[in-house]
């Protein structure tokens, strides 16, 4: 018989969001006549920008002619764009950030799960709980996480719970990790840390020789931003111990293009196991060029288009409207007497289920009753029981309509 | 310190893409007047079909308007794709796959480097050489190839020597092996298999319980189609032994663009080491669902077009130019009495370096004394040493003219 990865065979069968998506076909198919408001999936609503569709029309009419053509770009991105993300997202903001340390590609859940290519392959990862589930399952299938224990943890994965009882800031691992996941604003939980909090992380990891991947692909809705860092290259010593994700989903409605980018500062060393310093921006550069071969061309065109000054206007308009969904489903949740969390500086609302209720009991619920969808927390992870997630990428009128039905 | 895989620190330094770029560089600078014919990387000059552009446009349009913006879409590829790739490529050509057994991707580059991922960690995988680099480097990379030895070889990699000697047809693996890579038409010899001959390996993978991993990113180049199967399902049980990797960069000229697909029928089986039966598309399938959000939505319309009547005869008029391109080549180069392979049914053309030259050496002459960029055989593997590889994928006018300059 042919042989296989064993790893993927410990995965559990079903992804949780396939399993949402099945419950509600299922349910959506029983009762056709019923229209259920999708506030599960965090996919947006709004279209891309303007200044987006343009600059990718003239791309396509550019690939449409021999003289304009571009065949096989870099595998790092074209510079136009990783300058424009360098110059608006880091250098302007004060951050010190080269263009040759950011790598352009078809989005931050391919980096976030490719990114385990440069990690030992015996790596001992930190994440914290709840937590989005690519992190832990790529791990899994790479062999780092162990066995699944009968409470829903992975032995070799080490869980940093953020429950309402420690207000959703995770503490230091109590034992030695190689990695650390950390995305803030969180998926799920739609909380943040502030400057103090982020810099106790950095100070640890240098102390530790830990690696922190943050993820950063909801920076764009932080309201907050004396307290809130966008970037964790706002803490001192970042550089050295923090590899970024960013993605251009959120903020500019890229789900369906496939647009996102990493940062991968030289600053940031490595070692081999016999001793030698290895810088992980070259590691990733290597791991890109064998394995991935650019980002499309005409999409590389629309993002760089988000960095004009019409791009900037109507990426902000855009997040500006999901963050008044938001906030009527914050305060609309409140005031029907749920207690909530996030979404001051998240596009994610994480409610705690009422009465004891657990996340798939919720689930159905609101379902059943309310005909709205949402996720279930214990879906990403054991933390996450008696939590459930809605997002604020619905349009405003179903926003307030799903509120109404909680109300009522 | 950090610790990283120190898989990569294997990897010899450069590229081979990179080193032939790095000496083109450093040639055009020191001789800014010298226009040197570029026939080294594999990129196409013919821009994208007509089809191809205003499927592209208006896609990019819909992404532009709420009423029809497509945000996630399917992991795998959207069904509209998938069932226009089966029909053309499989079913009307009697081939038995099904639209679910195709993966879309951004490209096989992509995926013959990511498929890594479902082999067991310790699988020992058997190369024809000379050979794409992707395959052996991503082995590197999982820490599945050993040592690099004095003699280019890696000492857990089969390789399977490829050459005049023995017609370009390589020799079954003599040692077991989970594995094998097998490119036809070749890159970069530019030689096929006939059905005979790939019967072969099909049934030595049936009987072995080996799988073949078959890139056929050039199939379109096949015009002896009697006698040279274009997918490896043409072979009798191949269903139950072989994942095909297939690409649009190189017949609609889509190398900027950025797609392509994978077949992984679901006949195909594996086992785990406790024996039990897995399907590898499943596996893929989590694969791609867990690091892939699938490719970019106006670029799989793009590639829908080129199923429809005008974008078949658009890229047979493309795919006709470049193998004019190619005769252009191997009758010019036979001419001036140099010993060439393939360029019949591949874009590909596999030069013998005359005078026992290194192919280094080759290209340094060919460079300096022709001004023809292209890439050495010995980059490809140690059984490339000494020969020397030309595409045809440049204009008609400069092919005739890099001909000319060889003849003289």
């Amino acid at each position: 018989m042919i042989r296989i990865n064993d790893n993927f065979c410990k995965l559990p069968d079903a992804y949780l969001f396939s399993e949402v998506a099945r419950r509600l076909k299922a349910y959506s198919d029983a009762h056709p006549d019923v229209e259920v408001i999708r506030m599960g999936i965090g996919d947006v609503t709004l279209p891309i920008c303007p200044a987006a569709v343009q600059a990718m029309e003239k791309a396509v009419a550019e690939q449409g002619d021999a003289a304009t053509f571009h065949g096989y770009g870099p595998e790092q991105g074209y510079a136009f764009l990783r300058e424009a993300i360098c110059r608006t997202d880091y250098t302007d903001r004060g951050i010190a950030i080269e263009p040759d340390e950011i790598f352009v590609s078809d989005g931050a859940k391919s980096d976030t799960g490719n990114i385990g290519d440069i990690l030992p392959p015996d790596a001992r990862v930190a994440v914290t709980d709840p937590v989005y589930p690519v992190y832990v399952d790529t791990n899994v299938m790479a062999g780092r996480a162990g066995e699944l224990g009968a409470d829903g943890r992975w032995s070799n994965i080490v869980y940093l719970p953020c429950t309402a009882d420690n207000d959703f800031v995770p503490a230091l691992p109590a034992e030695p990790v190689d990695a650390v996941y950390l995305c803030y604003p969180n998926n799920p939980t739609g909380t943040t840390l502030n400057r103090e909090q982020l810099k106790v992380w950095v100070d640890w990891a240098r102390s530790n020789g830990v690696l922190i991947l943050f993820d950063s692909a909801y920076e764009a809705y932080i309201r907050n931003e004396k307290d809130v860092p966008r970037s964790i290259y706002e803490i001192e010593g970042a550089r050295e111990v923090a590899i970024e994700f960013r993605s251009f989903s959120k903020t500019a409605g890229f789900t369906g293009m496939r647009c996102g980018y990493t940062v991968v500062p030289k600053a940031l060393k490595g070692s081999t196991s016999d001793g030698r310093e290895v810088s992980l921006r070259d590691l990733w550069n290597r791991r890109q060029c064998t394995k991935f071969n650019g980002a499309s061309y005409p999409v590389q065109r629309a993002a760089e288009a988000l960095y004009t000054p019409e791009g900037r206007k109507q990426v902000k308009a855009a997040v500006d409207y999901y963050m008044n969904n938001a906030s009527t489903l914050r305060l609309g949740l409140k005031e029907a007497g749920f207690e909530v969390f996030g979404g001051e500086n998240s596009p994610y609302i994480w409610i705690k289920t009422p009465g004891g209720m657990t996340s798939w009991e919720f689930f159905d619920l609101l379902l059943e009753k309310y005909h709205i969808a949402g996720t279930p927390g214990s879906g990403f992870g054991p933390s996450g029981e008696g939590y459930f997630r809605l997002t604020a990428f619905n349009t405003a009128e179903l926003t307030a309509a799903a509120v109404e039905r909680l109300k009522t």
